[in-house]
Formats: C-alpha cells, sequence, structure tokens
C-alpha cells in the first residue's frame, strides 16, 4: 500500500504533468550556473531564487555544504558547462544548532547505541556562525572547487521573510 | 558589478519575499519525509513532486547518488525526524552518458590536463541503466543509510513528459 507521501506525489504529479510544456529542454543548464543550498524543508530555490525550468543546476544537502557538494560542482562545472556558482545559507539552518560531539550526543539519545556507532566517523559539517560560514566556504570553493574565471557568491537567505541578501 | 544571474535572483526575490506568508514553518520537515533527486536543471521538485513548503528535506546532487547523500541522509533521519525517503532519479541524466574515464577523457579535452589531473581520483558515480540503479540505490539506502522502519522507494521522473513513476 502507498503512503500519504506517495499517494501526494502521484496525484500533485497529475496535475502538474497535465500542464507541463517543457519537455523539450536541454540537458546542459541554459543559463549555465549552479546554485548550491541547503535541504531545509523552508527553502523553494526555484519560486525564492527566481530560477527557470532548465537555467541551472541546483544541489542541496544537510548546510549547503560546499565540500559536501565538491563531486556535483565538478561535474556541473568540468562537464555540463557551469560558470557561475551561487552557495546560498540560511537563518535557523539545523547546522547552526549542533558540533559533531553534541550531534552524536543527540543520535544516542534518540536512536540508541547502535546508531551512534555507526555516526562516530560522520563529520556532520556543522558551524557556529552563518555570515562567517558563507565566507569560508565561498573561500574554499575558490581554491578547491572551481576553476579560473568561475564566479562565485555567497548569500543568506531568510527563513523568517522570504529575502535572500548578498554576503560575499 | 553583480552580473545578469545574480539580477535576476535579486529581482525575483524581491516578488517572492513580497507576497511570502511562510516565515512561522518549524526546523524539522512537519511530513517527516526526504526527497533524494538529482541536481539537473530540468527537475522542479517542488512543482513537480507536490511538496508543500515546510513539508520535506530536498537533497539534490549529480544523479541523485544516494552514496553521496549519505551525510545528509543521516542528519534528515536521526537528528530531524524523517522517516521516508523517496529516491528520484530521471530519464536523460548526465551519469547515463559517461562512465569514469570517459567522464576524465572529457575533463581532459574540454579543460586540459591540470583539471584532467584534479578529478583523477573522483568517483563520478555514473550509470549505465536507470531503473536498475534506482532499484540497486535504494537496496543500497536500505542496507546502509536507513533504520528500521524508514520507509524507502525508488521513482523515476520523466523530464520528456512531467511523469513521475514508481520503480520499488
Amino acid at each position: 500500500m502507498s503512503s500519504h507521501v506517495e499517494q501526494n506525489l502521484v496525484e500533485g504529479n497529475k496535475a502538474y504533468a497535465a500542464a507541463f510544456t517543457q519537455g523539450h529542454l536541454a540537458l546542459p543548464p541554459s543559463q549555465k550556473y549552479a546554485v548550491l543550498t541547503c535541504m531545509d524543508a523552508r527553502i523553494d530555490p526555484a519560486a525564492a531564487f527566481n530560477i527557470p525550468l532548465g537555467a541551472a543546476h541546483v544541489i542541496r544537502n544537510a548546510g549547503a555544504s560546499a565540500r559536501d557538494a565538491f563531486r556535483s560542482l565538478v561535474i556541473s562545472q568540468q562537464l555540463l558547462g557551469t560558470t557561475e556558482v551561487l552557495l546560498v545559507k540560511h537563518t535557523g539552518c539545523g547546522m547552526l544548532t549542533f558540533d559533531n560531539d553534541t550531534a552524536r550526543g543527540l543520535v544516542k539519545k534518540n536512536k540508541g547505541e547502535a546508531a551512534a556507532k555507526e555516526v562516530e566517523n560522520i563529520d556532520f559539517i556543522t558551524f557556529s556562525e552563518l555570515e562567517e560560514q558563507v565566507k569560508d566556504d565561498v573561500a574554499w570553493l575558490k581554491s578547491k572547487a572551481v576553476e579560473e574565471g568561475v564566479g562565485v557568491t555567497g548569500w543568506i537567505y531568510e527563513v523568517e521573510t522570504g529575502q535572500v541578501r548578498k554576503v560575499v
């Protein structure tokens, strides 16, 4: 039996596909950029960042970590023509609320010893100050993950207001 | 000076923020699920998969790779309450068009020797058969990345039609 979540996907997709007119779009992003943002449920990148369908790669992980997105960023630039990367972190991010030790402690408390054992070697890539981390990730991208001539900017999205602002 | 891409973000976001009414949403996804899909520019998960704002984590990387999403999936489940994972790969995926050797060859051809050197140890995590890879990734998730009781299903989105269908 399908779950409620599956039914919601199937029903909503029927309406989406019925109105769909963009089956002709090409594989490489038409506007040659990539947006790297957080997996946070409160962010709708296409709507909030005004990304037309087919225009940009959208990479998402916990905390909008540049390091964790390395493989996707390499593919985006080196194989699919991306020349500009926009990194967008956000207020109220879960990655701001703990460090590796407290995360492991939480896993142990919530899920028990076995789960805690499984995550003991994971780097959760948390951070303690939002604006500084945007700058740090942009610097890391520039030094390690983008080629000469690829633009990188860093932004903060406010989940409380829907507003985005440029940091660097 | 801002690029065209930056101006597009800033202008579009003004309109989004002006109409924004959902600043009250909580950090943990309200419907306790995560969607893992590709960074492909032709996919708009919120619209195509009917995800209400605040309802689900959305994780995206090149090819919707389960392995590459491991850290985010752990955080989603073990720290933020996710109990269901929907993996959605898609037709026309770039990861279907090469293997590690051809990817490295393409990087060398497009970007030169220095770039090729940088990617010689990257596993691009390509695949050759879409439906099989959905099944393989779901099996991997069930054995390595989700806990007992967390549901995992696998889907294919057709970029040509906007339709999604369940594989497993």
